[in-house]
């Protein structure tokens, strides 16, 4: 196994030399984040001996912990694709995640494998439109019914994040058992992939957010990941690392926006000086180096604790939900203030600051908002005293 | 003179029945923002005789103070596309006011004329690329020289507003005697609009923020506006109104956004009851409605000192600074809440909060960054102990 | 009547000669705030004419309405004990407002009229230890039952602020037909004033908050302030002008922090240079400026709908609901800021911030929480789209 | 060596047995934080074998790693007193760990070995009345004169903390070769300790914070602690680990106040359901559950960082500032979140959080306050740049 700090390094050099140029002619100049060009970003990323930071060498992967995950994907997060490229990016990464942890050899066999070796990309479809499930999964509207041979499904989604182009998707619906995974091959007839959904996250990923329709999409037994009843556990079984993994790619675009703004205020002048001399200048780098500290600190801390209690621990997923509140907050402040320190030429998509902050606000209302993720921490401190 | 309740509802209406439509053809369809549309929207504006609440009857205005625009501006902006419909939006805004203020008579006929009728729009040259102007008005790089039939003006702009189609460009040019200010006809060979910027506000406006270039210009005597060397006085002159009426027109923004969040959460439930009836979603609702109330209180307060007290008085212009900082920054919370409270719709652009947060965000940086605004706020405070 | 702008200097300047000098005896001193000190103070106001602001010139008074309260209280509030000097502290400024308000003649000449011109004190007795009334005033476990002479009260309540000296007390009660005022001498035997409570604003009142016990209390038929059972009402429409005058006294006092830390940054010297010219020690200056100036907006906003609408008008109690929110949390920081900028001399009481800063956190949480206040905040807003 | 888990729990069952009693006592009942209340504490920690995290096993101490120095003080942190019980309170914390490190054999035998054991209690002088030295080193005004028989010191000192019944005092004043630091007897004759400063922290150690003057005060050459001219160098070294200290003993009053306020909610109801069903008051539980977890993980991160690379390495130092920088911030934050859901009751000393917030207050000023070291923590960041 290659020392943690190496492979840092490695993964670092690899998103200046061959990730950071490409993400200039996505963001600046207009080339579409398509399969084509993460076929690419992967090959390299491969070469470099940077792929896979989530998953196993038996699929291609470099076999880390969650505490190594920690720090070679901040170094990915430095650029948009840079976490694309080594293939540990939404929905991929949690699917990865998922599947490793509960599917079946065949389901692995045929799934995992192409999945965690890029050959292929996946759908995530549990979010429905109202009065569907949003945030709150008991209203789950998608039905599966068990027929002779298999299973049908009927029901709307949206935000299927990599609908489009995947290979598969792995869609929740309710059956009388309770909320129960799928594995829907994309070429299923009954899996309808609609409009990809114009949402403000739009450079970062192929695939898109997209509205899906199931029409009496027939599934065999096999297509049944875990057991029947058992989604919403695996739903939450996929999210404490799903969170984490996000907080540690982001964390890395929040230090990269750090370093365009020091750069940047470091050689302009106003006033008579480099704007890095004036006092309130100082205030907002300081204030994100904090921030990127504090952030970097909770994500390694929930790290630890995945890695000695298990991401389906129940301290994992509380710290797992304190970490992802905390570190899409700080994120947005932090490239808040790095648009800021820009002055004038951080609302232009010259400077990829522009750009990073409109990505970045979905993250704090996907994978959980911050309203119902503290809502669940209350709780849990509740308890306590109760 | 109409009495301002009146004409406040009725340009609420207009908006509504008017401009909320195009918005969404906007927003939504892709509609480009070009002077078609906005000739359409400004006759329809005349027709509902709601158009131009800052200037003056002669040139069918509607002749109002200061303290009735921020009432009248606060309906128009409920739209993004509302304040452009009645001639109220930036460059224009801020150029009609100045030259109101001290354009001689043949300059008022043959610019503010047809610019305060809404027959030609216009754009102002200020900021530079480095190491030109920014903040720092004493880094003017663009340069006026005198000939023996006029001047002659050669420069770089940037982010010069509203360039593309603009009957005319007020240019800020360093002469011998300090900077001064000319008005130059767009057909003025030696005034060349390069591209327009990718700036994050693209929806808004026509004209863009563009890159022009002053390339052996000449201009003649006429087209000095003010004298020789004020051209930094004017500029300030320019800056208490234009950043009241910014102030104005994202207040309506903001409560507009307050509005399509207590809908949306009164109309959908989760966890078994209405969203609104969650206590944190009521929090930043309640944090709204504060933002929104301290916002247009500062915004009328600063009203009445302009009409008491001129725009130009030092009173003014520090209220202006304080109100620009603080409603740039409540507006942006307002905004930022409203996308939280849509939950997952808020950052898809079928629902108008999230291209609403984007587009304001270049607010808390033109027309004074936060921290320069800071600076001259705290130094007169300091300025009465020394 | 005198011009407003007239008395405003006049209060500022008695403050200055004859207030100030006593609140250094009291915060650096450890005089005691009783009531001679009180006396000394009033009697001086009276010489000064700027004694009673908010009651009427039969009583003494000053005769102003809620907009020429605002300007004046914030004059008195440059000092802890600028209101107290002035008639214008708690509990008497909202029981003067009240009895104005609802007392029969014969309980204004013999409650309103020696309160009003400071000849006595008063109490408010409406929150109860649990499992009484808090915020929440359907808990009211203190009990009045009828007698063939009159009512007999029971119940202990807690934080009855002005108790120990006060010549006589509301006291809100429970009966058959609904909550109810009850005036009380406070010479009545069933009436016990127990132990000053140990809370954190000590220093700017006498009476302090008591704990009292209400113990087979009788009182006459005429003891009733309004009517049985509209003592909710009678507290509601106590609320709103109570709230106001709150925020005018301590935005005075958040003025005169700010004032203070103005004047100790251009005195001192660190790193070379005037605290004054540190860009951060600038932007707390400059945040302190913009929320004195947003709390005064509100106010006066707030004053003026009281004054068109009335107290107990639906706008103007929404208003006021906003504006103690926002400006009890305002103040706070202003104080806390002005802490910050004095250094270590900002947590010793040799400096008057440290005193202000914990007399303040009261403030946030009496007359309503700002959670409670957010809450009702946000129903009203909530109540349009239901 | 005790495992450090059992040490803590150890540590947690002393505080809620043996000093929680006496903390009541103090801030409830008036009883003064004198010497004899320390000693009497301290010999209980030492019989349940607590005392000492900071000190080497040959003087009594626990001969902790920092890491787990952070454990067991944020356990001794419960209570005010909690860390001056296990001897772990400025300024002795300080000046064991600078003793510790530089001390001379002789030195360390006459001043560390009782300092250690609790034997007695030291002080630090460093800062000066204005215009000394605060925030910046280089104002330093007390000078020490070389003599033939060793050094003479004259000069004022305040905010001396520890001074009153302190053994030793360890005294900063310039000389020829730069800052150098003496150890002064407290019953040298020329060391006068004036008063003591009326702090907002005055319950939580005996010795306060006082003003001290040094006249003529003879010294010989054996009381130089390091080198002639280092005394910057060493008041540095003290530095980052005390900034942690404070920390880890911080947090664990933060993480008692957040469970009385959630003990307090739980058991209260108002309108109708638990407090703890609000969810603004769930809000607040979360907010304070984030703040502690990512000072948490920041503190055990810096204190990992000091045992890998030395506390008086760039990293640990600058870890050091962000860390201290937003630990204190986040206690407040938390501290005052604990007022405001105890409502009432929390700005009434009957309930600890309202003594604990006050006290805390300091905490953002003291060892640097937060704008200094914003400014350090800026500097560093934008050194890479440059």
């Amino acid at each position: 196994m290659t020392p943690v700090s190496e492979l840092v390094d490695r993964t670092r050099q690899f998103v200046r030399d061959h990730v950071i140029p490409v993400e200039r002619e996505v963001v600046v100049g207009g080339r579409v984040t398509d399969d084509a060009l993460r076929l690419d970003l992967q090959k390299k990323a491969k070469e470099a001996g940077v792929f896979g930071p989530l998953s196993d060498p038996a699929y291609g992967g470099l076999g880390l912990d969650t505490r190594a995950q920690a720090e070679v994907l901040e170094a990915a997060g430095a650029s948009l694709l840079g976490p694309l490229a080594v293939n540990a990016w939404a929905p991929d990464d949690g699917n990865i995640h998922l599947l490793a942890a509960v599917a079946n050899p065949e389901q692995q066999q045929r799934y995992l494998a192409p999945l965690a070796s890029g050959e292929v990309r996946s759908a995530i479809a549990m979010t429905e439109p109202a009065p569907g499930a949003g945030s709150d999964p008991r209203m789950l509207a998608t039905v599966a019914e068990e027929t002779d041979t298999g299973w049908v499904i009927n029901g709307r989604k949206h935000f299927t994040t990599g609908a489009q182009g995947a290979a598969f998707t792995i869609c929740v619906a309710a059956t009388t058992d309770g909320p129960t995974m799928f594995l829907v091959d994309q070429d299923n007839p009954g899996l309808r992939v609609g409009r990809r959904m114009p949402t403000l996250d739009h450079t970062s990923a192929p695939g898109g957010h997209c509205e899906v329709e199931f029409v009496d999409c027939e599934v065999e037994e096999s297509a049944i990941l875990g057991t029947v009843g058992g989604g919403l556990d695996l739903a939450q079984a996929r999210l404490a690392p799903s969170r984490l993994v996000f907080c540690m790619n982001w964390l890395g675009l929040a230090v990269r926006a750090q370093q365009l703004a020091a750069e940047h205020i470091t050689g302009r002048q106003s006033f008579g000086v480099p704007i890095a001399d004036h006092g309130m200048a100082q205030g907002l780098i300081a204030d994100n180096e904090i921030d990127i500290a504090a952030a970097r600190s909770l994500i390694r801390a929930t790290a630890a604790t995945i890695d000695e209690h298990g991401a389906t621990s129940g301290q994992a997923r509380h710290e797992a939900s304190i970490t992802k509140t905390f570190v899409s907050e700080a994120v947005w402040r932090v490239l808040d203030r790095a648009v800021q320190l820009h002055g004038g030429l951080g609302v232009c998509e010259d400077y990829l600051v522009a750009r990073f902050l409109v990505e970045a606000r979905a993250f704090r209302i996907y994978e959980g908002p911050s309203e119902v993720l503290r809502w669940s921490i209350a709780r849990r401190v509740l308890r306590g005293p109760r």
